[in-house]
Parts: C-alpha cells; structure tokens; sequence
C-alpha cells in the first residue's frame, strides 16, 4: 500500500494508532502532556524552570540514503542527533514533534517502520511523541523537534576558561569509518563492519550523560556532530579561548585503528556525527566527573588562553600537527587553523 | 555572493547578527530567553503554565514556488502558518527556530531577505527567533518550530456540542484566489491582484484573535489551513458530532464573488491556506465574542448530532449543496461526503 491510496489523513490515523499502542505512557513526558497528536498544537504543563528547544532535519540526499540506510534506523537516528543536543545543554528530553515530508509512492510500510524507530528512541529516553505534520515532497525529509526541561545548571558552549581540561566520551570517528564501511564494506571484518555501521546507523547518546554531568558541576559541554575538532573550535569561538589537544590522548578505538591505521587520527578528530559530549571542566571538577561515570570519559586536552578559536594538535614528542579539514560544514570544507 | 562562498558557520554568522539588531528584544519572549541562537538548544524561563508547541515545514514545489513567492514573503508566511495554529489553542507565540535547508548555490542576499521576512513578522507578533539549524538539499525547505503559552482556557478541536454556532473570521476563499491570480493574472483588475496575491503570499493571523477567543469562553477552534469545509470536518470528527452549513451566510469578499462568480462558494469552502479561525461556540458565547471583537467573526451554521465528521451545506432554500472537494490533502483529494 502506498500513501497516496490513503492520503495525507489516513497516513496520520495510522500514525497516531502506532503511538498510542507502542508508547511507554509512564514516563513524566507523557504524564504531563495535555494536548497531544491531532489538535493545532500539542501542549503541556509547565512548572518554574528552564524548557529547552532544538530542532534538526534529516534530508535524503544530504543527510541520509535510503540506499544503505533503513527506515527504522532513519527514524531512530533523526531523534537521537536531537537528544543528544539537549543533553549537551545537561537537560532531558521530554516532548517530540515530527515534520514529515515525502512522495506519496512512498510505503505506507515504510513509514511506519520509521516511526516505530522513534517510538522505540523515544521509549528508551523517556520522551513523548506530542505532534507533527506531513506532506508531499519529491524527497524525503524528517524534521524533528525536541523540548527538554534542564535544573539551574544549564552547560553552554560559552563558559569554557583558560585551564580548564578537555574531555569526551566514546570513541569519535566511529560514526565516519561507518560510513566508510558503508561505502567500500571489501576489506573490512564482519565486526568492524557491524560496529561501524552501527556507529552511523544506530547512535545512542550515552544515557542521561549530560544531567549526570551537569550535576557534577561542569558548565561547558557541546555534542559532537560536526566532527571533534570542529565542535572543540565551537567552543572555543563561544568563549573567546583556545585549546591544545594532545593527538595520543585522543580515544582510539582498536578496530579503527587497525582498519585505518594512516587516517584513523584524523577521522577521530573530524569525522563527525558521534553524539557524543565534548565538555570542559577545571581538574576538582573532572576529578568528581571520572569518580561518578563508568565508563569515564577521557582527557584530551586543556584550554588555554590563546588567540579565539584556535585548536593546536600536538603529538607525543609536542610536535604540531596539521589537520587537515575542522569537520563537517554543509557548504565547504574550511581551512584548518594549523 | 553565494551561500558555498561563505560557508555553514559565515551564514550563520550573518543571520544572527540580523536577529540580534533588527529585532525588538523588549517583548516577553525575549525577555525569558536565557539562551537564543548560537548552542546547541535554545532555553528560557518558564512558570507555572501551559506550554505550547507546533511544527509547519514548507518545501519548494510543494508549498511555494520561487518564481512567484518573494523571499521575504517566504519567510513572513514561514512564520505566520505556525502563529496561526498557537491562536487556534488561544495561546500567545513565545520562541521560533528555523530549520533551512537549501542548495549553496543560493544567493546569500535572498537568504538574508527571507529572514528579514521572518523578523518583521515576529516583532509585529511578539516572538524571539531562539535558534535553528542550516543544512544542504537541492530544494528549499524551511521547517519553523513555534511555541506558545496559554492560560487554563485552551481551545481545542475535540470540544464541540450539538447546538453550537459555527462561525469564522475574514473572508476564507482569498488565498485560493491568490494562486489563481498567479496562475493566471490576465483576467483581472489591479485591486483584485492585489488583495488576492496578498491573501496568499503574506497571510496575516488577525491579531491576539486566539486569546481573545478563549477569554470570551470559547472552547472549540481550528485555524483553515486545509480549507473551511476539511478543518470544520476535522472539528466534527474530533468532537464526534456533525455539522451543517448555509452557504448564503458564508462570508464572500465582493471581489471574490465578482471575479469568481462561479466558483465562489467553493473557493470559501474548500481553498485553504487562509490562516483565519474557525470556531464553534453556545449562542451566549457567540453573543460575547461578536460584541467584544471587531470586525465580528461571521455565523455560518450550527454543529449538530448526526453521523460523526458529517457535513451537510445548505443553500438558501434548505437544499443540499455537494461540495466538489473537501480540501487540501497532501497526498489525494477525498470524495465529498455529500
């Protein structure tokens, strides 16, 4: 069945059919919604705090394809890149609103599976589905909204101070050697295959991460998506500060590392899409940080006091290394500041 | 000077400078903003209330076309569809974030005007542009996220009772005249022209209307989007009741009924994108309402007991009118129910 057999209403019945039966009801999200699939806007009580906001689109094409990615995946990846943002500000996520748009021979199939994807997400991180709308278009995009309440400790991007470390969680450049694996799978292993394309395919930002973080007292955190060194420069660009990076320190994975022994520094520093959180911290409050979450993030450097923006790459022996791209921009590739 | 010119992050840099010097940062919403564009959510204050929230995305071919929608039309308009959908809950728009996506190709000055459309339309609104994102795509897509706050009077869909009046604001049919116009402009005095490809091009949500409705005691609302007979449906059907409608009380603007004498009736009931509410109401409160708001929404029927999502349209001698189509659906045109 394809969806212009149903049209846009019978798409969204089945749709709002699919939430109601396969949502986890007891989370807070969906205990506080008042208003949700089916009215002008979804609404919720609120109480004294701090909402947060965030917004992503996926577009065939640009951001996915559906050669190699499936609807399912699609659908789980769209909200996680958005969780991931409202944990970087150290808040949980709470109400998700879906913009759909696609061409109505499209499965009816298809599209289901996708939002049994974010349903699925969405279970998982304690959000409630409260809205969205459809509508045709020659190619697929997904645009997703995600609110999140956060306590008095919100981290930005802006409070990194000279002295601070550098640290982050997981092995970035995983999400990139997917997508290498994706694109030329031959000489790679069954595992590494499987672990990479995971990596692109399937991100799960690490649970409850940044509220765990921001309870430790950091103030500074971002997520990468642009790429670890590009999203360090973020950082230091918002705080009008610069970084040093030791290359050793960084979190090589084994399997990268043996898959791609010559790039596998350069795609940890700017392969992008990791979601994971990149934060600085003065060493009492790292020290709290690496006590209270396992697995424990690692160091990589420290802030400094430099020219804005700037992000210096050093190797074991303290020697300069230059980078060769800052990571992901969606119109060129910028020049690195080496 | 091209997007690819500049890049992702120089674009971004553009755009934030504009929202920060053209907008008017003493409304509310700015007021609660704690952090607006620039990290990787947006956040602000909130109290004991009720959040609201929607999501409209337009997408080139689709919902506009470049050779005749200006770009600071695109960006009004962008905006206006979501501020239209927070009043049909009687709530007043908060925060908006923009989600663009396009090819670098695109001149940088166009981009720049479509968020000067935006900006206008949010300080004549009361809104604070809090945030976004920019990716590539080989159309023009803009999905805008809007949030809102109500008091415990929200309107809703699902709220409607035999025995309501049914009435609307404006004259619904004009935007529909406006693609028409565009299509084809030769048949038609300047006035005309004018009015319609305004009603299309740069809808204007009839100010604080929402809220004012709710205060009057109004408990049921759409906004028509989808065009009068298809939203009063999904009244209807939400609410499990039936309607009927006189097609002579129908709101007709002069210049409607003279340059489409014809087709008229079914431009007011079916044409869509007209961004007025719709609204049910018990006889006092419609008393209310049409003392209290000028110009006075206009009655057009009354919400009764038959089969759920039924609509019958009368004509002047009580007989039964079958309305061609009941609106915009984005993947087919359903029968009429007639």
């Amino acid at each position: 069945m394809r969806v212009f057999e149903i049209g846009e209403f019978g798409l969204i019945e089945k749709i709002a059919a699919l939430i109601k039966n396969k949502s986890n009801r007891n989370a807070d999200s969906w205990k506080s919604l008042l208003i949700g699939v089916g009215d002008d806007t979804a609404a919720w009580k609120s109480s004294e705090r701090i909402e947060l906001i965030t917004t992503d689109i996926l577009v065939e094409g640009t951001h996915f394809r559906l050669s190699y990615t499936g609807w399912y995946d699609l659908g789980w990846k769209s909200v996680a890149i958005n969780v991931s943002d409202i944990y970087a500000m150290g808040g949980k996520p709470q109400h998700a609103l879906v913009s759909l748009a696609m061409p109505g021979l499209r499965e009816v199939a298809n599209v289901l599976e996708m939002y049994e994807g974010m349903i699925d997400m969405c279970n998982k991180y304690g959000i409630a589905i409260a809205g969205g709308n459809i509508s045709s278009a020659e190619n697929v995009v997904i645009n997703i909204v995600l609110t999140g309440v956060a306590e008095n400790n919100l981290m930005t991007r802006s409070s990194a101070k000279a002295g601070d470390l550098i640290a982050v969680f997981g092995y970035p450049g995983l999400s990139a050697a997917g997508l290498k694996a994706i694109k030329d799978p031959l000489n790679m292993d069954a595992d590494s295959l499987k672990l990479f394309k995971q990596a692109h395919l399937h991100p799960e930002p690490r649970l409850d991460s940044g509220a765990m973080l921001a309870a430790c007292g950091v103030k500074t955190a971002i997520d990468i998506s642009d790429g670890l060194h590009s999203d360090l420069g973020h950082i230091c660009e918002a705080s009008s500060v610069s970084a040093v990076v030791n290359s050793q320190a960084l979190p090589a994975h084994p399997q990268l590392k043996r898959q791609f022994p010559k790039e596998y520094i350069d795609m940890i520093l700017t392969g992008g899409e990791d979601y994971e959180l990149l934060f600085t911290a003065p060493r009492r409050v790292m020290d709290k940080v690496i006590k209270a979450i396992h697995p424990a993030p690692t160091i990589i450097g420290e802030i400094t006091s430099g020219k804005r923006g700037d992000i210096v790459i050093l190797d074991d022996s303290g020697i300069l290394i230059i980078v060769d791209s800052r990571g992901w921009d969606h119109y060129k590739r910028a020049p690195s500041n080496g």
